[in-house]
């Protein structure tokens, strides 16, 4: 598979985007929140081929979001368990989960129900403000350039046009 | 680019991935909420190939995402717009966004800021429960089989071991 340099982009997105790389890895993701640790059994609710598997796996425990924990020695078998970085991937799968339960599904309603155990309700993600609780969506958020974006892409055109309220 | 069905996946992960495709379309729709509505400026921004570019604005145009505006006749010239669908999608990238803000951004800090115009405050991205508005965490769920699973795949042991509340 072809990969490009987006791991180097001054964009959060970008760079996760980088990670991910293609639809298996979440979907090799949501079996981890599902409790899946076995190779054996993410191929077998995934169906995908032994080697993609292996290799998604690998970049996953690469990037951080998921380690080995030995299982069994000679030979040595390990689970794949989350992290910590990986178990805070969560809140990204709940709001695709919500946007494709929104968009995607049938008349039949959606395939899979996540119960929110705090209170206890059947429940949809909702995205908010970490400072006001309030929904951010499009047309009330601003992009402004950050503390990590490379001085030398600042002056660029492309790079004003798209964030005008950073030049005030 | 090879494709699966995961279309038609009874998961809202899976089909949201199988449209997303690549980490080209997400960084193709970053530039539309940032306001990139013509072909050139998509291009200019993210440097991808135009055959690229043009396959990954069809997909969204054909997913409902984005709608092709003519601004220009003789020849024909099109804005590509976000609907509905596309601007709903705000939330994911956000999420997106934090995740990779706290775990991707080295120590110059995040690239890109988010003002929330609601508050007025730089922020980041919470996924809350819609009825509680607690934090929606991987600890803190339970998946449950929904309307929408199919009954022919309700019985195979690798769905109830990953559904084990559903069959209470």
């Amino acid at each position: 598979m072809k990969r490009t340099s987006l791991a180097s982009w001054p964009c959060s997105i970008a760079r996760t985007m980088d990670l991910i790389g293609d639809w298996w890895t979440p979907l090799v993701l949501r079996e981890a929140f599902a409790g899946i640790q076995r190779f054996d059994d993410f191929q077998l609710s995934l169906g995908l081929a032994r080697n993609t598997l292996t290799a998604r796996l690998q970049r996953l425990v690469d990037a951080g979001l998921l380690e080995r924990e030995p299982y069994q020695h000679n030979p040595v078998r390990y689970d794949y368990v989350l992290t910590e970085q990986g178990r805070d991937f969560y809140p990204v799968m709940a709001a695709i989960m919500a946007w494709g339960d929104r968009w995607l599904a049938d008349e039949s309603g959606p395939p899979v129900l996540t119960r929110h155990d705090t209170c206890g309700h059947p429940t949809h993600a909702v995205v908010v403000c970490e400072r006001c609780g309030k929904p951010l969506t499009s047309d009330t958020v601003t992009r402004e350039l950050g503390p990590g974006f490379p001085e030398h892409l600042r002056g660029r055109a492309d790079v004003e046009a798209r964030f005008p309220s950073s030049l005030a």
